[in-house]
């Protein structure tokens, strides 16, 4: 991941020239672009692993684009892309390599990373994975009271939740026939708010946790794991004529997975049932392996390993296809075009697949927490925008939402459309079928209708005469489509590969590291800290006004109680 | 809703001493307004009807805010609150009044609006609801085929579907006891995937269909009406010896919600089951009434009209509170001095409170869609910011994913916290109750600290010894923390009301026009187009190069099913 020089991006040579560049295009509408250009389609359109990416509709030309490959060049993006996928330490800050991509290598290759193979110990541990998958699967894992699980559900926050949410969810319909049905719930959130609605609606004995957590002191899910095996002690332990041990239950009742064994031991877990993983995987891309546990629950692990061999394939494409082909380092050089030269700060996501209804969330996490950096890799502030505020919602939901902002709001925003091209052809019930394939029809002529009205404005309709001012619309908004050819384990494999390497190439270009999270930390020790004082055990004296109100304000609630 | 001048605001004289007076304070870090005004919290707190609204950690000072209320003074907020709650024509380029504030009020208020007393319309219109919610919850409806209805889903989207799944994941801790269970579900998205689920799962001689849209053409909700009709009939036509007629199974599973009721006999909701609303009631504002249908299903008539009340103690407040102690006017205040003074476009809601799940994404409809214009109530286009990107999820997950960016990001942002003071009171088992308040105080804890080392950066902590770069903290981002005494029906009226009328304070101060959405009328209406041509009657040669591509590759993986 070395720079071709240690100069920041802003005094490279290609930035110059982009600026001058910009200062041109930048009064181009979109619309002129598309009139003057008529073979954008083709020029701006790329294929690979199931995926089509249309970037015609970026406020760019054929000169941008050529302007950024050299950018992409001069900061070191090829040979940055070929130190992250051989396990060099891109990681800096934590001196360490960043291996995601090694999770999703077949068997039968070779990565020797600072002296060892670690394709067999990826394998080995997903086989790991594959057996308590299979056991579940079964109906042969029977909880304290003998009888087989039925529910499972997974405490685990950032990482260790929103990629097996995200997901689960998108994938639910290819659940493995004939098997015994096991439910897969996410509880999150550190008050506790999700864990009692399922502790109120769930039954103990057929109730496993599986407590995810990367370092596993993460004080939210150990939170949620305390309150749940006081849950499943309280209802079990005194069940029936014999009394059941509490060594019985927490053996039979929770599952982890954390890179940290012996806090997982620590905490109780059986060796048996501990899941592990690498320091060398961060958290939010922890999901192509133990961590994703839960997808594998839902899925089965055929399709969990599809879905690696569609990630797989676009980690080969990033590796091997040049710039110009290069679906990965094209969008990546869309967004530095957008947020450092046309000063596009805002990027919103929008799916036209219900099934893909968390996905925004997941790339929130994905880009802010990646990207969101100010520190070059050597240690310098950075003077230029990094990752710009990234938000979204199911498109056709957000245009009965935000859209309104989208088309005639004062902010400049790009757009990501995703949507699959074929859908419902297996919906056994003929008529069934064809109405749910007419709602396809309509979501995509939506999808494509509202890209193509950000673009144009006013111009998408003929009959333009004379109409109010509050009823126009400038148009020029800019925006990528994502075309997947239908929504599978190995399309949203390769998608999220996509989206993970783009988030590299920015990094590469920014100078950044996308690797780590210093930004996170203050915030749990001042917690730690605020939690004492509200519990009486500090000083809240030395506390700011703001603070001390507050903390009063509770204290003052607490009693009324 | 008369500007004292039909001057654009940026040409106010408050206007610009706003403009002189940011230029200084632009360079003063929020940490030296703590240090050097000790007494900010008792300055910038304020209370009213359950709710704490602390500003304290805006960046701004006395001065900031006594220019503020000079501004909106001279944008004319006082009369403009006055015209909205009396009924005035405030909705121009509709020509008609907004009067969801008028829902709220008591059965023993009047408001003449145009000659007409429309408070008994609107409690006569909550009897109605209330009939239809006690035949429910009696077990007294039934389907088609003699057994009592337990499931209802909701079939709308936007104002028809963030609301009533908002409140109702809010309030689910209010169900009244002893009634004939009914559970309430939402099916919104146009492409199927929600109601594809339920079809799979519910059973259709106990599940009935709520079809709410304001204008009952919404595409998204008819074509999922259309598909859960054709389910209905499938299933239950042929269900036992007799035959049923469609006539039967669609006036006994269908109820609709909506402003034109032609339009429901049209589609062959039976009268007695159609439950109206007002054109002067906004979509995006309308889950006081009818609409809000899903809301009483899940918490009863009674804990419906405390929601009521907590609004409407809000808008008392509004209407009669000193703009120096108003809350939904500072509040809009705070957000006219982020945006168009210190430049900050992005706006992040975060609640401390997993029951708040869907909170930002009702704030996002109500703030993006009522302010994101750039037309004056006069027609002139805008030359300032309007309405900034807003967008948000629960606090405690979003420190695992975004808040990297707050923390060390380039992008400034604006933080809303949101938390209730008293939790878990009601909880029966003594043990969890122990644990699940513990949780409680652990979020609260992140919660204020979040907003403390926002504000303070590195300052936060004590030993702020050298640190590497890559650990340091600016901070001097700024928030709002807003506390609920707790979370209730009335307090959550309140919290939505302060939104409500915030939105509307600064649409004053634009200029702009908060209740209507036309930059979503064309969207519609390319997407009819579109949707011809995919389905081959309509003329793709006059389609953008990148519109033929996406239609071509529809079609071609059409051809391979």
């Amino acid at each position: 991941m070395a720079s071709a020089s240690s100069a920041t991006p802003d005094t490279l040579h290609a930035w110059q020239t982009l600026k001058h560049h910009a200062d041109t295009l930048q009064h181009v509408h979109l619309k002129t672009l598309f009139g003057t250009e008529p073979s954008r389609w083709e020029s701006f359109t790329r294929q690979v692993a199931g995926l089509t990416l249309d970037l015609s509709k970026q406020r760019w030309d054929d000169d941008t684009l050529e302007h950024l490959f050299t950018l992409a060049s001069e900061a070191g993006v090829p040979s940055a892309i070929e130190s992250l996928l051989s396990g060099k330490r891109v990681n800096v800050s934590e001196n360490r390599p960043a291996l995601h991509t090694a999770l999703r290598l077949p068997a039968d290759a070779t990565l020797e990373v600072e002296g060892e193979d670690i394709v067999a110990a990826v394998h080995e541990s997903l086989g790991q994975m594959e057996r308590l998958v299979r056991r579940l699967h079964a109906g042969q894992w029977r909880g304290a009271t003998g009888k087989p699980i039925r529910h499972v559900v997974n405490l685990g926050v950032g990482g260790s939740d929103l990629g097996p949410l995200m997901v689960t969810h998108a994938l639910a319909d290819f659940r493995p026939k004939g098997i015994h049905p096991v439910e897969v719930h996410f509880a999150s959130t550190m008050d506790g708010s999700q864990l009692a609605d399922y502790l109120s609606r769930l039954n103990p004995e057929t109730t496993i946790f599986v407590l995810s957590s990367k370092s596993f002191t993460t004080i939210d899910t150990l939170s949620n794991a305390n309150t749940a095996r006081e849950w499943l002690l309280g209802r079990l332990a005194q069940h029936g004529a014999t009394p059941i041990s509490a060594e019985l239950v927490i053996r039979q009742h929770f599952i982890g997975v954390s890179a940290s064994p012996d806090k997982m031991s620590e905490w109780g877990i059986t060796p048996e049932h501990q899941l592990t993983f690498w320091e060398w995987v961060g958290g939010r891309y922890s999901l192509w392996g133990t961590i994703g546990l839960p997808i594998a629950l839902v899925v089965g692990m055929d399709n969990f390993r599809e879905f690696l061999a569609g990630a797989h394939a676009m980690d080969r494409h990033f590796s091997e296809a040049p710039m110009e082909d290069n679906l990965p380092v094209l969008l990546g050089l869309a967004g530095i075009w957008n947020v450092n030269f046309l000063d596009i700060r805002a990027h919103s996501i929008l799916p036209y697949d219900g099934r893909l209804e968390y996905f925004a969330a997941y790339l929130e996490q994905l880009e802010m927490e990646s990207n969101g950096k100010s520190v070059t890799r050597q240690g310098q502030p950075v003077n230029y925008s990094t990752c710009p505020v990234l938000w979204g919602q199911l498109g056709p939901n957000a245009q009965h939402a935000f859209y309104q902002l989208l088309h005639q709001g004062t902010q400049p925003v790009v757009c990501d459309f995703i949507a699959p091209l074929k859908r419902y052809d297996e919906v056994e019930d003929p008529d069934t079928r064809r109405h749910l394939k007419t709602q396809h029809r309509l979501a995509l002529a939506n999808c494509f209708a509202q890209s193509r009205v950000l673009m144009l404005g006013d111009d998408a309709i003929d009959d333009d005469g004379p109409r109010p001012e509050h009823k126009r619309y400038r148009g020029n908004q800019p925006s990528t489509t994502v075309l997947l050819d239908q929504l599978t384990p190995a399309t949203l494999g390769s998608l999220i590969a996509l989206y993970e390497h783009k988030v590299f190439v920015q990094a590469v270009i920014w100078d950044i590291n996308p690797f780590d999270q210093w930004g996170v930390e203050l915030g749990k020790q001042i917690a730690t800290d605020t939690q004492k004082i509200i519990d009486h055990q500090g000083d809240l004296s030395r506390m700011d006004a703001s603070s001390r109100g507050l903390i009063e304000a509770f204290w003052a609630a607490e009693q009324e109680s």
